[in-house]
C-alpha cells in the first residue's frame, strides 16, 4: 500500500494464473495450451510480416483479422471485437458491458478471473452454484440481474451446457447481457454464435490460445450485436488504439483461414482426451463429463494435493484449485498422446 | 448508445489516431514512426521464436524483457513495468495511480489521449496552458493538484523540457505522482529515470514505437519506485495476465541490447531534423526547436489544412489538429532523407 495509489487498487484480488516454468522438460499440463503448434500456414504468415515494417503502426482495427473470423462465423465485420486474449476482450466487457445496478449472476465453479473483474472495475455479483453434478441449472438464471456470464463449457469442469439451454438462458433476461465465454468451444460443443442474429443481448467470447494454439501470441474476440460491439470498440479507443500487433493479426487471421489443420488437431484431442479419461477410470478416477481440451477428475482414495505433488515429482504439472468446492479435483490439459502417457505412467499404481 | 451499455460509455470521447494508409505509396509523415527498421538482432530474435511453442502461454511478467530494460538503465527489476504499447501503460497509470480527489494536471497542449483516459476513468483534470512559445511554465504545476503528467519532449510540439526543471516540478508535488512520458526521449533529451531513486513520486514512460522502431509490435514501459510499480502490476494482473506475446518479448529484449544499431539511427533522425528545419526555415516556415523525432511547424501566410490537402496531393501525409490553439500547424514526422525531400518538393514555392 502506498500513498499514490488510486484508492479502490489496496482492495485488489489480482488473478493467478497457471504456472509457466522456465524448465522445459516438465510435461506442461496445467494451462490448458494444445500439444500441437499452430498452423503452419499461421507461421508462414507471421514469417512474412518479420521484416522492416514493424517500424510501422499496425491497423488499429486490424480489419484483415475481423474479416477473416466474419467469414469465418458467417457474420458481419461489425459483429466482431478482437483483443489482446481473451482476457482483455473480457475486461472490455466487464468495464463497458456489465457495471449495472443489479449484480453479475456467474457460476461459483467457474473462471477464476470473473470475480477479479468486477473488482477491477467496482461491480457487484452473486456467484450462482452448480448443482451436485457440477452442472449449470438454467433455472437459476431466472432472476433480476445485471448481467449472466458462463464460460461453456465451463471451466474448470470442462462441461457443457446445450445450445437449447444457452437459449433459455437469453430468454429469461432479455434485457441483460449473457456473455458466453466459448474459450475451449471447439473441442466438443456448438458455438452460441450461430443465436447472435436472434438474441441483441447475447455476446460470444472466444480465444485463438487453446482450439488454434496461439496462446503465445495473444488474440482473443467477442461476435454479437453491433451495438454490443460498439460499445467495446468505445472502450478499447479510449484505453489502447492497437491492442494487436502485426505479426498477431497476419497469424491470427491465417490460423482461422486454415480450416483443415485445424479441424484434424481439434480431432486429435477430442481422442486423446477419451482415452485419457479411459485410463483414469480404470484407476479409479471419477471425471466429469469434458467437452474441452481439459479434464476434471477426482479420486475418491487420493487427496488431490496430493497427487498433484506425486505427479510433479515425475515431471508432470497439472492444476490443483485449493477453492473448496473443488479441492479434491485435478485440472488436467490434454497432451500429445507420449504426453498423457506420462501422465497415467506418473500416477502409478493407485 | 444501447441499454445494455454501462452508464458511462455513453459519454466517452475515443482517442482518434494518426490514419494508417492501406497504399503503400504514399510517404508516410503522420504517425511519428521511425523510418528506419528495426535492429536486426531483434528481427533475428522474433525469428528464433517464431515457432510451435507459440502454442504456449508466454511468461506473465515478461521477465526476460523487464531485466534487459533494468540492465540498460541500471535499475532493479521491480522498478521496470511493462505493457502492450505506452498506450496501455499509460491507461493502468491513470487507473491505478491518478484516480484521486484532486484534479489532474497536464498541458492544454499535450499527447490527445490523457483526456480520453479521464474519460474512461472519471478523473477529473485540469489542463494548463502552455505560455506563448509553447513552452511548459513549470511555476504553474505548483498548485494542489493530484497528480500531473506531461511527454518529454512534449508532443506534438516536440519542445524539451530541462532536467533541472523536471525536478522542480517533482519537487513542488511531493505527495502527488508525477509521470514524465517520454515517448520522443531518445532523439534529443536526458531522460528522467536517473531521478527515479531519489523521487518516489517519479514514474517515467517510455516506448518501443518510436526511437526503437518497433511500433507494430506494441511494447511500452514505465519505471519508477517498486511502490507505483506494484499498483501498476495489481491492475495489470486483474486485467490481463499476458499483455506481452512471446514474439514482443523477445524482440523487444534484442531490440534494447543492440545498443550501437539503436545510437545509429536514432543519430540519423537528429541529422535529418536539422536538415528538416533548415530547409522549412527557408520556406518561411516558424518551426518551434524540436527535441523528438517530428516538428511542429506555421506558415505566417499559409493555411495549415490547405498545406496538409495540398501535401496529400503529393502523396505526402502529415498529421494536422484542428485543437484551436494548434490549428495553424503541421506536425511532421522525420522521415528518411528521400522521404524527408518528397516533403520538401511536396510543398513547393510558397
Amino acid at each position: 500500500m502506498s500513498k499514490f495509489w488510486s484508492p479502490f487498487v489496496k482492495n485488489l484480488v489480482p488473478y493467478v494464473p497457471g504456472e509457466q516454468p522456465k524448465l522445459t522438460k516438465l510435461v506442461k499440463l496445467n494451462t490448458n495450451e494444445n500439444p500441437y503448434g499452430p498452423s503452419p500456414k499461421a507461421l508462414a504468415a507471421m514469417q512474412a510480416e518479420l521484416n522492416d515494417n514493424l517500424r510501422l503502426y499496425p491497423d488499429p482495427n486490424s480489419d484483415l483479422l475481423k474479416q477473416a473470423v466474419a467469414r469465418y462465423y458467417g457474420v458481419q465485420g461489425n459483429q466482431v471485437f478482437l483483443g489482446n486474449g481473451s482476457d482483455e476482450v473480457l475486461a472490455h466487457i466487464f468495464h463497458g458491458l456489465l457495471q449495472q445496478d443489479k449484480p453479475l449472476l456467474f457460476p461459483d465453479i467457474s473462471y477464476s478471473f470473473y470475480p477479479v473483474y468486477c473488482g477491477l472495475y467496482g461491480i457487484d455479483y452473486q456467484a450462482v452454484p452448480l448443482d451436485e453434478q457440477f452442472q449449470i441449472r438454467v433455472a437459476d438464471y431466472a432472476q433480476p440481474n445485471g448481467g449472466i456470464i458462463f464460460p461453456n463449457p465451463n471451466a474448470p469442469t470442462g462441461c457443457l451446457l446445450a445450445l437449447d439451454a444457452v437459449e433459455q438462458i437469453l430468454q429469461a433476461s432479455p434485457d441483460s447481457v449473457v456473455v458466453v465465454d466459448e474459450a475451449y468451444i471447439d473441442f466438443g460443443g456448438q458455438t452460441a454464435i450461430s443465436l447472435v442474429d436472434r438474441y441483441p443481448n447475447l455476446l460470444v467470447t472466444q480465444t485463438l490460445s487453446k482450439s488454434r494454439s496461439l496462446a503465445g501470441l495473444r488474440v482473443g474476440l467477442a461476435v454479437g450485436h453491433p451495438d454490443l460491439i460498439e460499445a467495446l470498440e468505445r472502450i478499447k479507443n479510449s484505453f489502447n488504439s492497437y491492442p494487436l500487433d502485426r505479426l498477431a493479426i497476419v497469424g491470427a487471421a491465417a490460423a482461422f483461414e486454415d480450416r483443415e489443420y485445424f479441424a484434424k488437431t481439434c480431432q486429435r484431442v477430442i481422442d486423446s482426451r477419451e482415452w485419457v479419461v479411459a485410463q483414469l477410470q480404470a484407476k479409479g478416477f471419477e471425471v466429469l463429463p469434458s467437452a474441452a481440451n481439459f479434464i476434471f477428475a477426482r479420486h475418491p482414495q487420493h487427496d488431490a494435493a496430493g497427487l498433484a505433488a506425486k505427479l510433479r515429482e515425475q515431471g508432470v504439472i497439472v492444476r490443483h484449485f485449493k477453492q473448496e468446492r473443488i479441492a479434491q479435483f485435478l485440472r488436467i490439459s490434454i497432451g500429445t498422446p507420449e504426453q498423457n502417457q506420462a501422465l497415467i505412467d506418473g500416477l502409478g499404481q493407485l
